[in-house]
């Protein structure tokens, strides 16, 4: 019987961090060194981080990349390994070593560079063109990179055809909500289609607005899940793979060899023999099979946020940070989502109230903290906003109050984080939802300052799903239901309610949705069902919110579209 | 003797303007016929505005285009246009039509996307792979866009091969200086290693970040300039082209039809007859002889700003800035190019000064103020400041001052003045030079909290000879020469210095170009002869100030390599 003992190691790595991910590379080989594992893989660019953007323009970097990858091929004597790196043959690739026993036997270059959505690809890389298969053990082993798998009849139909029986797909695959099952039925088809084990290792951790969520999986030859990794977690993914069930099956198949060797023709395929010794897997002790979790929504989003979180401030030599608390439910279920990622002792409530507070709002802000067991700090903005208004009184002569002292109460609220942040080296979560981001109702520099938005790219609607989700997990109100029930209001005027200026957020997210998310034009949103007057006004207030997106901090990508990297407009733009 | 005239268009278009784009393409339509053109060109994607980034996924946005397009040829009797505009057959292309007499009979489709720098094009079009020529009244005429002629023995050789005598190059090639000459030399080159006449159409004006310069230039077949359009103004460049001179020169040149036509046949070209009737252009009135003006350094940066913000301001809606004068260098030379772009009555300045600031500041501000003839306001900070000192006092008890209050200065200036933009509909314009942005030597929501960052590119060396220019142009000290003479300071702290925390700016402009736009790395810039402990700290500068340029305003790019959508670091990064 030919089986293939294979590790897959889903782990946490940090652009630029060639010390630490080499280290944390070498503490994989050993376990799974220790687990008998013949095939360990690495997720795409493990030895550099992903996406390195710009940074792979500094040939020093090139450089750093290439010498990490030699001490990791100096440490996988009795092993076989599959590593993202950098290649540089006259241009640079998104490449992938194939590293026997101590030496580097083959390297693949990836094919399909993506270029839409956050990726800039095409800006950096040169696309390989072959797809060649190593014989390890005389087991057929083909190997691509991420976007390469997404196509049919793509790098890995050549790989089969030319004698894969297992392709590994090392992966860097961004999460949104709704990818994870649209991949796993992509993987399980490719898998059947090209009656090949599919080994698809996937990578974990944030990294400025894109968090990448593991759940690495392999799937048989008939696209069975055979075993999944951890989501949001790092993790040794390990199975023994039944290669003989491919030959059978190939065997059997009708289609095999008529249809997918016609297709295989596209890219040029060898075959590499990298060793012949063979695989005695029978005698290793059994790997125990694994529960194949699945999170789902909510719970899934939130773990995103946490882990996006967590990175964002550790990776970025930050321990603690500081959350204006309104006592609404935006902050607090930013407050909610830093403690669950850095612990209560790491995150610090502030509760700045105006006059226009209202006393439940500060009473909320307190329970909510004292909920969470943080540190909470109360600084009335009054007696600031009042200095500021006898300053300015002269120059305003002749005017009404309008905006301008709204967005002044939040921009002393903005530098009084800041000044937290500068004296005790706090970093400031911002708490603006997708919905506000949307139609531009946050200040600039006022509740926008800060250095990460946690909740960005999550629709108000959703916020509430969150909060519910979260406080039924914990089985009790850790967010008082009073936050949850009462109607949204910024408090920077009497009597203010969101709904004075945006239509309700019942109404207002499947809006946004279409015509951020989806490209919909007013008409066509309109054509849905939704009221003209409510439609035409959401898409006015996005449009011309741009300026403010443009300076906001970066937030975790939990949406087929976020702001930032992934939807690029214009600030100076007449399109209506 | 085969002469044809050609008019180039070179146009200040909006992005996503449709109307007010087709509206001054069908009045330089009306200019050339009155001017007896036979062939008038307009810049890439004039139809819609360059660059329209992320509006190209909006489906109405692609049908606007078309219908505009639709209007130009309804308009085009007697002439025959060359204009940039998305084609859509089945994917998007950035495409030239080539529209004769009320029809169009021909569509080119860029072939080299640029996809580095500020360029996303991968991200939008798909390439061509066709270069016909057409042959009109005579005369064979190739079309091809921007990148595509930046290539040797690209669509240009195809073209002039397949009987192409004057090659059409329209394109929208953003300003940053040095370019020109370099774009000149390459396109004299163009013309004559293909040996054919070169009209290459630049478009003009700003749209965020980018700053197009105009500058039209036809070289004829042995690669001398004919003629040139203004810079940084809108112009209709026309010229009668001698046709047969092409055909003698190609006769009598050794090289032609032998190396040239082997390197041609890299695309496929075809072509196609327009139009057989003749031309008579001898009974025209001749078009008098332009002088070939050349800016040159610092003059043209100077204008180059001065357009990127006017047409920032004036295309986002704005009619006023304000400006926080500060008595240096950096907000002297912002309000003169504000001065220079909307007019006196459209800027005010205004002062805030603290206990720290010197009366000579204070002095010199309003005598630039003066000068410029601009409204000038005072609001000291020292009270705001007092206040937020208060009520922080008990949080910060046991701490020492250090840089929270200097930013807690910066930001109550920022404040101000939004507050003033606010009340009064002003656009704040941002005055720090690019050696800050590098540095991060700058407040985030503080001097850095506005609408546009107009010397954002410009390092601090830069700036003074900016300022000596836009003085010796004025015959007189506009800008006061204490202004000019004074060691630089953020005036944050007593006798405060830049130079207590930054390299002397002639030490750090040279580190921080060979860093930043060059990708040298520290060890090479050492090697250079700079000194490594200036050379480290700098770097390290850089590196740790990411995440407050990805918060900055957007600003005038004019060097290689600017900060924004042309340099795209992770801020999450280890590498030092």
């Amino acid at each position: 019987m030919r089986q293939m003992r294979i590790g897959m190691a889903q782990i946490n790595t940090t652009v630029g961090d060639f010390a630490g991910n080499t280290h944390k590379i070498l503490d994989y080989i050993a376990q799974a060194r220790s687990l008998e594992v013949d095939l360990l893989t690495f997720p795409e660019l493990a030895i550099c981080g992903y996406p390195p953007e710009d940074l792979l323009f500094k040939p020093r970097f090139i450089e750093q990349n290439l010498k990490s990858l030699k001490e990791v091929i100096e440490h996988s004597n009795g092993l076989t390994i599959v590593i993202g790196f950098v290649d540089a043959e006259g241009d640079i690739y998104n490449a992938s070593a194939l590293i026997h026993d101590g030496k580097l036997v083959g390297v693949y270059h990836k094919i399909y560079l993506p270029n839409y959505g956050v990726f800039d690809e095409d800006r950096y890389f040169r696309a390989g063109k072959n797809c060649s298969v190593y014989v390890i053990a005389g087991v057929g082993v083909g190997i691509n990179i991420c976007e390469d798998i997404w196509y049919e009849n793509g790098p890995a139909t050549t790989q089969a055809c030319s004698g894969a029986e297992i392709i590994v797909n090392i992966s860097a695959s961004p999460y949104h909500f709704g990818k994870g099952d649209f991949k796993e039925r992509m993987l399980a088809t490719r898998a059947s289609d090209n009656v090949a084990i599919i080994a698809h290792n996937n990578l974990i951790g944030g990294q400025d607005e894109l968090v990448f969520d593991g759940g690495s999986m392999i799937f048989d030859e008939k696209g069975k899940l055979i075993t999944k990794g951890r989501q949001f977690e790092e993790d040794l993914v390990v199975a023994d793979l039944d290669v003989d069930a491919v030959f059978r099956t190939r065997l059997h198949d009708p289609r095999w060899r008529k249809e997918i060797m016609i297709e295989g023709q596209r890219w040029q395929g060898t075959k590499v023999v990298v060793s012949s010794q063979t695989l005695s897997n029978s005698q290793k002790p059994s790997i125990p099979p694994r529960q194949l979790q699945t999170r789902g929504f909510p719970g899934e989003v939130y773990d995103a946020l946490v882990l996006g979180t967590r990175d964002y401030v550790k990776k970025n030599g930050f321990e603690k940070v500081v959350i204006g608390l309104s006592g609404g439910i935006d902050s607090s279920i930013v407050a909610t989502i830093a403690v669950d990622a850095l612990g209560s002792s790491n995150v610090v409530g502030v509760a700045m109230p105006s006059g226009y507070s209202s006393p439940e709002s500060i009473k909320d802000a307190e329970l909510l903290a004292y909920n969470l067991r943080i540190k909470f700090l109360t600084i009335p903005i009054g007696k600031v906003f009042q200095t500021y208004l006898e300053v300015l009184a002269g120059h305003f002569s002749g005017t009404e109050p309008d905006v301008t002292e709204e967005n002044l109460q939040a921009r002393i609220r903005g530098n009084l984080l800041m000044a937290l942040s500068n004296k005790f080296g706090w970093l400031v979560l911002t708490t603006g939802n997708k919905s506000e981001m949307a139609t531009g109702y946050a200040t600039l520099y006022g509740d926008m300052a800060g250095g990460f938005a946690v909740i960005k790219d999550v629709p108000k609607t959703m916020v509430y799903d969150l909060a519910g989700y979260r406080n039924s997990l914990a089985g009790l109100d850790l967010i008082p239901s009073a936050i949850i029930d009462k109607p949204p209001s910024a408090e920077l005027r009497p009597e203010q309610k969101d709904t004075d200026t945006l239509p309700p957020y019942e109404l207002l997210d499947p809006i946004l949705t279409a015509y951020v998310e989806e490209d919909r034009s007013a008409e066509q949103i309109i054509a849905m069902g939704f009221s003209e007057e409510v439609v035409e006004r959401a898409a006015r207030l996005v449009d011309k919110s741009e300026y403010k997106r443009r300076q906001s901090p970066p937030g975790i990508k939990i949406t087929p579209r976020a702001f930032g990297r992934d939807r690029r407009l214009p600030i100076t733009n007449r399109f209506r």
